[in-house]
């Protein structure tokens, strides 16, 4: 039984994760390029972590916003991933995943990618159950709250082309 | 040596790609259900795999359009997933990918997903190299090739945006 | 509940299933070429999808046929597999898989292995079923059902030599 | 460099190899029985450890001879394999591989398959290279080697069928 | 059913396991070594396997001694483990695990580690169940029960230890 | 480049690192328990990606000390693991490993096993390099490095004794 009620508000920084991961040799192309597909599954994991904790139970994937995969990063070196939750709606969460290459002699990090998923909570019967509001205090978390606000709306717009006569 | 030229235009015909995955254990949640990372994994690759025939060389993956999971794949089931290119620029392609659950009983298809990608062709040194025209003959590829175009338009201005003051 | 009953005779088109896949690193021994076990599973994958689409259930393999592995597929190739029942009989089908090797630069593809393998349906309590039977239209379908018979044959006596006293 | 040189006949029980493996979840199908084509890949593994024990170098496998699964093994039992070279050729190798499930409870095997494979050993640039000769000795060396001679005249007699016009 | 019941002492001959791996790309690190975990995780299983046959059920890691790793194993060669029992305590069994690299050009057998593993056998509720007695009759066998029992009073008090004012 | 020098001492919150990763069905036993070879699997990579920050360059895996598995952690939690360098030597490293189980419901982390590791800095030859010093400043990291010192010594003797005559 969870001591804490699901519907008591939880910042973003209680459910935040960050992933180290090493590229291996089956995880790049040929040219030893980690492979664009091997970096999305490291997203989607690194994100449900974020919302499967600030939601306290198991998550769906509903989707994932354009991402772009500016750097190459090299089999061997190590990727590394933060998570965070930017919005919590009523059963849903957009969570924001930044994707950093860091670099073997500097230890320094140069970001590649960074996305936007919406994720579901679910019951153990697969539907959906409601989430804990997220706590919005500082100005950067405002920031990021508004703007998810307006993804969420290009996602629904979306969602209601693709419904259209076809 | 290639008999053919790379700068004579090929059809998204012969470069078009159908693969079938069964899905594991290890590629689902506690669940069952297919995590969206391996789907996003399976996406990249249908589309890399099209994108490498039409150019007959290396291909890097430059973004991923937004992609929705509308309905739940699961452990046991058939993922198929068919890509084809749409558009040819000077060294990059855009590939549509569409993703299936395949059903049991009745062998019938659902989709599940579409995808649209944007891969580079590089040579051994990981630069750009050019890739042939896609020769667009009926209506159904005129109409892909033009929405390809106002995506790509998306994407420039996006990335645009994405460079600005911050 | 099937609309079509496992009864109705289905053609080989209806279950006939191609298959790509990418040779990754942990795919090939120290010299770069792929591991000839590794061949045969991808062998029996593509082989199960087409029995379990033609027997609209799950299937076990009961045995392949021998199988040689004439040109070598280096890792970073693409390893082709087209699957198809050439027989049908009471709870078991024969299926032809054809293995290609598909090279970078020219698109084509290279026939490297042919297998022929006989799965059994089975319920869900792990016994026999009934499968659909084969529709042989074509004088190419009627040439290899007639050699699935034959090689059906020669299998029913490799079997009883094998129970012979020893 | 070699202390023994290569043209040293060895017997079969210099090279003879024992594999176990625990089944995972990945390697068995929705009913929790071991795919074929994992059994085959495991196979072929434990043949190319003695061909390579036998020959001191790499081989690549030339051909597998028809196998029969004929007992399910269960996701979490362990699969135990013996290989041994049964004959050598000038270039090549025949091996027997024997499968067999172990039984949690009262640690007996029963085997439930058997196999033959020939391997070819090979040089660094892929060329095949001499292996030593096999040292014959008790009456059922003897047997197996004139059984693999048999086998070996069948399999030259099946390549040259499907050399055929066609 | 049993037909050798679980109190009916057993020697380590009966339940002594040898497995054979071949070092994947994916085992190694950048410069092509095996990853020190890799080696760890097949220590892990050839143990199990030996206190799972003594047992004649499943069993848990409770424990493993420090360990070094005392000469690199390359990618593309060949780790062999030998496994055996060298003490059986009420519901706990104390396992030896050595580690061999296998060369390539002369079949000799280079020992790189050693480790000392204890496991408990449980239930399938997960409760620990007692294990039959180990049989110790040689010269050898004693020695190693006596140095088991030594590590076992070392572990106590290290748990002892730990558990302390902290 | 280094723009900083690796004789510029460092402290361990530097190089600290921390791993998340979820437990999938093929890291489990039958009972859906997590291996213990699967857990030093991944206490190997958290610990060498400290000892790789630390001294900026590859690193091998010399020792584990030993390690207890106190409590069961499920297929479908998740492992979080922390590591940081305790002590830097002349070539080599000790870093501690702390791994958690993370609880679903209350997000409450429960330590599981905590193990000591011994990493080599090597260069591109696989000899050993040079490690920058470590910065012990506050009260806690001179416990650790005091400790750490200790522990080498034990490793030390350990080495001589099984040296000995044998």
């Amino acid at each position: 039984m969870n001591e804490i009620s699901n519907s008591t508000p939880r910042s973003s920084s209680e459910s935040r994760a960050e992933m180290i991961e090493v590229v291996l040799p089956n995880d790049g192309n040929p040219l030893g390029n980690i492979l664009g597909g091997r970096v999305m599954h490291l997203i989607d994991i690194a994100g449900a972590i974020a919302a499967h904790r600030h939601s306290r139970g198991p998550v769906v994937t509903a989707s994932m916003d354009s991402v772009d995969f500016t750097h190459a990063i090299r089999v061997g070196q190590m990727v590394v991933l933060q998570s965070q939750i930017t919005a919590a709606f009523r059963t849903s969460m957009e969570v924001k995943v930044d994707v950093y290459c860091e670099d073997y002699n500097t230890s320094r990090r140069l970001r590649t990618s960074t996305a936007y998923l919406t994720f579901v909570a679910i019951d153990a019967a697969g539907k959906p159950r409601p989430v804990p509001p997220l706590l919005v205090t500082t100005e950067a978390e405002k920031l990021l709250y508004q703007e998810a606000c307006l993804r969420r709306q290009e996602r629904l717009a979306r969602h209601q082309r693709n419904k259209g006569p076809a």
